[in-house]
């Protein structure tokens, strides 16, 4: 294998011809740059470079494989440039934000002191770096149907009944004919490794030990394989979100990918077809820089105006999806490429819900990608509800989930008394995972289950079979802002 | 009687063999381990120890005869190890805590300062010690239910009658026949010793000044029969709050105890079959750790995780009762046992108010356990409105009381109006004995007498009965918050 | 006359022989103790001793002779007591409240600069002595009524009309057939000279010099006849606000002193029979106390409790009142005592409304007090909107007016839209008159006159006539707070 | 060419001879003085003065060739007179307002760091000049309708549909028959001047750019030659916002010069005749005065009181507006003018937009002036959302506008489903201007595209003309606050 110096890669950085080294081997990208997901820029700011610290907390180990032709894959540093890497990197002063979060990990609380979902957001977010932090937490313009998602839920209120045999209380149920021991799923979202070494397996694990199912992201930060491989037996279900290539044939060749390697169902999702703004995500940036220099955070107008609109993490994944996906051509055809069962994830008005039932598609899921993409879409719980009133039908044709907003497991018991099978959460698994690896994705399963069993106890109900309508009531006030006394 | 030295106790510390010291005396607690209402570890933390200062507050004088078996109170220690116990008593260093409560107690406002509801509650807040306050305090996860409870009354507003003789108005009617001297009732509430050292007698004692009734708990910290003896006269009503023990032999003999002494009534609990989630409580342990080291409130992660969650408090309370309750067993077997009224406490639905008054109980409680069970119950006051709306039979055939966020004179006319016959108070008289004693009992209850009266004398009402739907509305706006100007 | 010395009267002081001192003169109030509206205690704190300073500022100047029987004139001081008493008054340190109010008051800024009636408020309530100002800001309770008087309006919104011609906008109407410049008047409230040494002066005089009409209070600091020769000419109208004394010849007497005085309408005052709780005004001792000390507001738990319950100075001035009026007896009664027209004040219920109009009374105030009495009243603003849409046939029978809550010259044209005649402010010319005296009065009047002139022409009406109901609607949103950009 | 000394314009200084320097020419404003839209004591205050330094930035260049007859164009200042005056501005200190916006201009982000319209305005708040922000800013009376303006927006949710193609989707329409690059327009405000030097013509610069149309307004702070002729091409379409002055032949010339100069509509502006209370305008003078000091903002009383009611910038704008316009006579006269298409800019009320769309008018614009004349107007947003619900035949009688309270492409199209053809702001646009020049306003129109875009592939729409009412939704809810994560 051919060696290379330095200074002959920092030769290459331009659209003509662009080299990058990643852990000390040099790849050719030059044909790749108009292919990649997030643009061509963010590869050419490392053209002629080390890109490893950029590079691989985000992208699975097959995505060079994959993606970069085998010739490309040029060769390796010669032993001076990788003894200069390796001093620069020792040398490399650490930035403020490094520094902010070795203090917060010191300080990091005990597992047995997070004792509900939002101590885990807030333990995480003290100790996620700023830009994982900004990346994880971001969501659409004002955040208003952020907000919304989960502050719906406080407009529903219980009628307990009393007097009813509960000994034996159970809280398990199915997801498209699989067990899980709580009506609650892993959501599938991206970049898990943005938050831990060990990312999606973190989560992984966590869900087999805890009985759980773990949807896993077209964006997962370790490849599918590798994902699948974490599983504690091959029994252990695991469900694909696919983001559809706008060529057919590279998303078939995907969904084959994870139908063979044991995924056992399809979450198209419908609802983020295009980047979206992100107001954390994209000033993330500029707070660092601001930070870095202890400096007011604006600029002196003399300094030069770059050209390039900064997209944040968020930009570069939402890139070459099919935006002219339609029911009557897409179902038909992803029919054709797969047996497994099929999820439309991002159903966002009645009308859509009855065309996915119609459909023959196996589940819906209704959700606005945790408030992230379009700002003023509804909460899922509202939708739920309104399906609930208008079209109930719905659930008897297709099994109904539901992400966005749930927080307590008396979140859950609202949407399963209204018709939802299951509940999706993403950024709390993202948040246990991170703050605590796989210990942290357990703690909070169990922190979920104890709540649900609780409120189904305190409902009346032995089952989640006699979760029922009558049993939640929209109410006309909204109550003020919750204390955790 | 045998004696021993505390050498010798601290020898059986396991569930093998678990020896306590309580007040100088010795107790083998080994076989009652596991019939503790809060569970083995609670004792064993104590094994071979002296218990009495953890002991003393939370339990009635009569429990360890109850509990422990004659030949299981062992003996006395002998006197060295008396003096040795009484000398770690003197030589113990105060916690911050308790230094921080002398000082509040040194500043205790004047009686005669406090002249509302609410008044009373901040004082006593900071006059108790944090876990006590903590376990008054707490409500369920976010304490939406117990937040709501008291902002339900502000959505009714009055339509108060004018140019009506209004001339020796009378706040007085009956509870299950029971002259009152205002439509106010003490509603059972656990460990009020651990507020003051009288605890609930000066419950039964302030009752007694001014004319009102007491409900006493299972889970009161002065034995049934001290607070029986404290009453004022033999006439003085007092009223007995039922945690059914899944046993209903043991059951049946709590139950033939109170009647025995005089209780005038049972009120069977049904909203708290099981331990909830009260952060406040839960939490305490966490604080009170931190306050003392004088640290910030995080742990480094090489500390020990301990394996127990802690449950604070309240964990310990509601174990043992029966789940498995219901209309057609419960109510006919309590029958069978006492010819005492039975009133259920714990109504949260319209279907179950009817189902009580069908099968005959003498009264219901719509209440959700003052939002400390399950969050999002709703508001009891909101539940007499949907009573009164859609069946507005069950007044006719139960007696309805409502508890639950009641702060004003014009919260329990608000109530009465809809068709209550009486509103209890729990926490408020709890705060009252803690802060002030017997007197504060008295001074509470004379603040709701003047605030009752008024209000009546505005809407132009000489007697309760007189108290009718009419003079209600329920508004379609929430008031902003209140200002005590 | 005969002469006294300091040590004489101050043999007189308990109930048995109680003489007090004013402005030098010796009175002896024994037979009068029990028919103080403020009760014996309040007098017997002054008995034996000088009262001037106390009496003074909260009585009319007719108060003694009306009161006290010319034989109980007994005297005067003689001229040593009386230097004594004036050195005592000179050597008097200034309390910490006198010291901030002649700071507040060196600041006050020009008249010019108070734009709205907010800023009169914000104004004079930094220039007024502390029990002044809690005793005219207080309100009942929580203050939730007082709050929501304002807040109602907020949820009015216009229907503004364009391509209407306006010139020539007129803003004047009539009130019981008197003209009024603009249809506001001014509401009748007690001790106008607890802000200014003039007092109801101001009032009479402002309303002159804008031709807008003052209604006098029962509970003026000026006697009905200083107040009635204040007047800018013999036509200028007033009216009274009556509380009518439990004894009908009393009450008589009362009425006829004020029609043989030019009064033109007589006000009886139905809402506010007995003392309220208006903590503002109760704390108001405490708070000084508490201020000059310079210490803690809470006392050392030993010091000893008093026994007297203190009121505030709201609590003398409403005893005696007749709490037994009806429609039936009351209304002929008063008929048939005076020719003036009877106005009802302080009708809260539309029941009410539709009485008042069938006994013929000629005018009725929507009126809760200005939120003082009964907490939980409804705002008179959505008590309007309720009688407009239930019984519209009341405008036609009665003039209909409203007082709380008025703050902007919108609210005054949403009350007229929807079928007032007249809105009555009180608490803003008490302050008006408080920091600024009679000109203070008058720049009040003609903001609310700019106020109102512009929104008429934006309604596009030129007469009050032309404001009719389709120009309101009651929107279902409730504004955020406002800011005045 | 005469010449004047200082001292010999000095002499004329009143209402019998007032003369005044404008750029070193003399002129003789006598007999314009009461002609002067402000009111003639804004001019009597620079009598005898020179007033190019408050004249300059608030008139257009022919404003005094308008308004003063050549004969009273006296002459010159002589070289001496000159020389002082520009020693005199050299020698001027600073004012602290000036001193802090050269430090906040220091400051200013670069513009890519601007993301969205909230941004914009915050940036510019901070550069402008106290008194152009105050006028900028201000709104009527408490701001409700300013605030609830926006807030309306935040009760609309989104139906977005999923699987339709929105491959190449297109923003563009039309506005009265002329293309546009998005479905918004910069509405007319005055005095662009204030913020920016080039005023105007940064917009009609910025609007070429970005292809959308810019409404001139009747107190634009260039004349309206001046803005044509800054358009890029004779092409671009300006329209003009019309004040109609009382007197019909001085409207009838302004309307002719506009026509003339190639302006393509009339919106006739019915919403603002009269001048209305802007209290951050009002108070901007009392603010500076204080700021200058560094003294408390509260005058000592003994200060000498002005007669004059200070109006503010504002004040002076509204002056000789016709208030007598009706339908009947207005419309007719002006389609007797022009041939220009005729806009009704103020719309209130479903009533009116029926009466406009009656009367022939090309089109409409629901407004309430951005909430600076009418507190208490509905917001258009919901005045549109009632015309859709009572009368949406008025959607094809005449193309509607809104203009107030959009802040988002969201904003945006929510208005355009439920009926809108176009869109307008006007703040937004002048704070763009002032903070970056013509600059500031193509990135602003960048940013709207950006996200209207974005919103119409999310809503699943290809063109403005699927922008339908069945995907917005009304929810009765409100949502909280919305936070810019």
């Amino acid at each position: 294998m051919p060696t290379y110096t330095l200074a002959q890669v920092a030769e290459h950085k331009t659209t003509a011809s662009c080299w990058v080294i990643i852990r000390n081997k040099v790849y050719d990208v030059t044909d790749f740059l108009f292919d990649h997901p997030g643009g061509p820029q963010v590869i050419l700011d490392f053209g002629g470079q080390d890109a490893t610290a950029a590079y691989v907390p985000i992208h699975p180990s097959d995505a060079l494989d994959k993606n970069i032709a085998p010739e490309k894959h040029l060769g390796e540093l010669d032993g001076a440039s990788r003894r200069e890497l390796s001093k620069a990197k020792n040398d490399k002063v650490k930035s403020k934000d490094e520094l902010r979060v070795e203090v917060a990990v010191k300080s990091r609380p005990l597992l047995s002191r997070i004792i509900n979902v939002q101590d885990m957001e807030e333990t995480a977010k003290k100790l996620l770096p700023y830009k994982a932090m900004a990346y994880y937490a971001s969501a659409a313009d004002d955040s208003i149907t952020h907000i919304e998602n989960a502050r719906a839920f406080s407009r529903f209120f219980f009628h307990p009944r009393v007097m009813r045999a509960v000994s034996g209380c159970d809280t398990s149920t199915t997801m498209l004919g699989h067990k899980t021991s709580i009506p609650v799923y892993i959501s599938g979202s991206a970049l898990a490794r943005l938050g831990h070494p060990l990312g999606e397996i973190n989560l992984t694990r966590g869900a087999y030990k805890t009985g759980i199912i773990q949807m896993v992201s077209t964006n997962a930060s370790l490849s599918y394989g590798q994902i699948a491989s974490a599983r504690g037996s091959p029994d252990q279900p695991i469900f694909f979100q696919l983001y559809k290539h706008k060529n057919d044939e590279t998303a078939a060749k995907r969904i084959r990918e994870v139908e063979a390697l044991g995924y056992k169902a399809i979450f198209l999702t419908v609802d983020a077809l295009v980047p979206s703004n992100r107001e954390l995500d994209t000033r993330a940036p500029h707070y660092l820089e601001d930070f870095e220099k202890g400096v007011n955070p604006q600029h002196n107008s003399q300094a030069k105006e770059g050209e390039t609109e900064i997209l944040g993490t968020a930009g570069g994944l939402i890139i070459n999806n099919d935006v002219d996906m339609t029911w009557e051509r897409t179902i038909p055809w992803i029919r054709g490429t797969t047996k497994l069962p099929i999820v439309i994830k991002g159903i966002q008005c009645v009308a859509d819900a009855v065309l996915a039932a119609e459909a023959g598609c196996e589940g819906i899921v209704l959700s606005n990608h945790g408030g992230r993409q379009l700002d003023y879409s509804l909460p899922p719980v509202e939708l739920l509800y309104k399906v609930r009133k208008e079209r109930p039908d719905v659930f008897s044709k297709t099994e109904v989930y539901i992400d966005g907003g749930i927080r307590r497991g008396t979140d859950v018991l609202k949407a399963l008394c209204l018709g939802a099978k299951m509940v999706g959460l993403g950024r709390a698994f993202l948040y246990a995972q991170s703050a605590y690896g796989e210990a942290g994705v357990v703690h909070l399963a169990r922190i979920l289950q104890r709540e649900i069993k609780f409120g189904m106890e305190s409902l009346g109900v032995r089952s989640i079979d006699q979760l029922v309508p009558e049993m939640v009531e929209r109410v006309d006030w909204q109550p003020a802002v919750g204390a955790r006394l």
